[in-house]
């Protein structure tokens, strides 16, 4: 194998398919990169054997070359010291070549590192997948799909398909739920796919992360493949492969209330910096996290946010709010999951629902119908 | 007490003493700051006993209201949550209002905290200095000279003093050497002070790190008084004391070698950035963090650093230097010390001075005289 790539197209290859790398694995061969040079460019691999992911560097891209193959063949080298070198390299190019069995130069200006690699034939194949019924979604909608569900995952390993967000696909459509059985994320959304393609999966939360922080911002569409065991996601020059949990995910749909005893709207980032400043005092003890919330008789609009530490002190808050109708209200609630639930509504005006002071209450956007977040209330009152 | 005051003066001052304060002391009202409002402003401190730093905000300033004192007063309050609150709080002024025995109100908007604080009359007492012979010097200037000494100091605890700096003073010249016994930094520079000011002392580092985060980047002039065991730095508005170590520094003159056999004269940007690829190979075992350095006998002016790691490779690295005079070279040193050092440097020319493989070797800015890095060599040839 002998090569020589862009530097910095190198770089981002290795950052990408090192997302699935660590160095906890009972697989020595997965602490490495898998390098495979063929007469159409360069393939890195990346696996923890839960996720693999796949970065491919063509030799010209819109008439640049980005990298000259002299000699086909693979390597597999240490993720950890290949990582860290090929951003410290002085040159815009790095040559890469296969000396003497597995040792492996790597050049770049009067930089030459000679690292002692692996055999790529011990490493382990990736999942073979025969596309049937493909998804299609803009990778934007995709990012904003999994930033808005995966932080309700469970990091419980009690329950584990909690652990994962539950896809289920009917009549082009995808809902992704994620609960930990505290709170719940709903995000719902068009997509493409053959009118009758069903599925109902559960993907690690741990995946959709990763997947999350090297697919690109943009519109451009990635292709969603699914099997018994195995979701593919697709976008350019990348593949990005899960294994699905086992087991069946709860129904969550009957822990939606649709009536409300109290509905308020406000806006999401001015009732989050309150719930943020009255979380400060709630800290520690017994009621670690909870705030109570109550609405005010006296001042049309208001509701005011508390918490109370015995040994620090107390903090009240209060927030107008577009409009509050039906009961009064008084709740207590953990700060950090109404947080969590308001960071991906930021910007938004948003409507809360409360059907008693210990039934869940849902949390949407005014104007959007695709999102949903729920939170259990805490007992104090 | 009660006083209102801008907020961002309020978390800078906050920020400022906050870095004396740390959770692990014995004497539990120092996890407080003291607040003191008196007519002409109000007054920040904090201390864990070694350092103490004590922040004022005035009425007035440059002819704009910073802050209006209704009451004057003191109080207590815990350092962690009053630091976290201030930066929260939603409006640009806050009003502090001590209300019932130490329980304090502190309102912006519609926030209201009430923080439960601690008796200011069991503070304890700042070190009285009386001012004697004053040193004046830029903030930026000491802060340079901070920053190109302190990294060098012990971090072992088996030898106090050198965990210090050594500042002597005599003839208008204060002269700063660190040392760990493997490397010493050393930077002079010209001060203002009385002509028969003498001085020697041994300021912690750890203070040392503080003070230069507090002080401006400025090159207003800073006010040092030193007494026995104490010395107080005088900024804008701010007062840092530290505690100063007891006993002697070693003389470290005749260390520092003044022949030398071979000298090298190179870009310390360049340089660094080799030794630092260098060193990516060198991180585990028995030689942990040491590179070579070679002169290369058939290529004029270039050195050659190389790295060697058993299991996971070797690098090889060649730097050109503006010129290489005297005997060839072959010596290894530690990675992380000459990084240190030549981070203090970069941007500048340096000249590097070997007396020998088993010899301390100097480093020197070509045109500067007031800088000198030393570092001792590790045997592996």
């Amino acid at each position: 194998m002998k090569f020589s790539i862009l530097r910095d197209r190198l770089v981002e290859s290795v950052q990408d398919v090192s997302k699935a790398i660590t160095s906890r694995t009972t697989i020595p061969i997965l602490t490495g990169i898998k390098i495979v040079a063929s007469e159409d460019g360069i393939t890195f691999t990346g696996s923890d054997s839960d996720i693999s992911i796949e970065s491919f560097v063509p030799k010209e891209e819109d008439g640049d070359e980005i990298a000259a193959i002299q000699e086909t063949g693979g390597i597999v080298l240490q993720a950890r010291f290949f990582g860290e070198l090929v951003k410290k390299l002085p040159m815009d190019i790095v040559e890469i070549e296969v000396v003497n069995q597995f040792q492996t130069m790597i050049r770049s200006g009067k930089s030459e590192f000679n690292l002692i690699g692996l055999d790529p034939e011990e490493y382990p194949h990736l999942p073979q997948i025969t596309e049937d019924k493909v998804i299609r979604i803009p990778a934007d909608i995709l990012k904003n799909l999994i930033r808005q569900t995966v932080f309700a995952v469970s990091t419980a390993e009690t329950r584990p398909i909690l652990t994962g967000v539950n896809w289920s696909i009917q009549n082009n459509r995808l809902n992704c739920i994620a609960t930990d059985s505290h709170r719940l994320a709903q995000r719902t959304a068009e997509i493409e796919t053959a009118a009758d393609a069903e599925y109902n999966i559960v993907i690690p939360g741990k995946s959709l992360n990763e997947l999350n922080k090297i697919l690109p911002d943009t519109n451009e569409l990635v292709e969603i493949v699914i099997t018994d065991n195995q979701v593919l996601f697709k976008a350019k020059h990348l593949l990005f492969f899960s294994r699905l949990l086992e087991g069946n995910y709860p129904d969550t749909s009957r822990l939606i209330p649709t009536d409300a005893k109290t509905e308020l709207i406000v806006n999401a980032k001015e009732f989050l910096q309150a719930i943020d400043r009255a979380s400060l005092l709630a800290k520690e003890g017994q009621n670690a996290n909870v705030v109570k919330l109550s609405s005010l008789a006296n001042i049309p609009g208001a509701i005011e946010i508390t918490s109370n530490s015995p040994e620090i002190g107390k903090v009240v808050d209060r927030v107008q709010c577009k409009s509050i109708e039906g009961e009064a209200l008084k709740i207590s609630f953990s700060s950090k999951y109404m947080i969590d639930a308001l960071k991906v509504l930021e910007g938004m005006e948003i409507s809360i629902r409360f059907t008693g002071a210990m039934r869940p209450f849902v949390i949407r956007p005014v104007n959007d119908e695709t999102i949903l977040q729920l939170i259990l209330p805490v007992r104090t009152y």
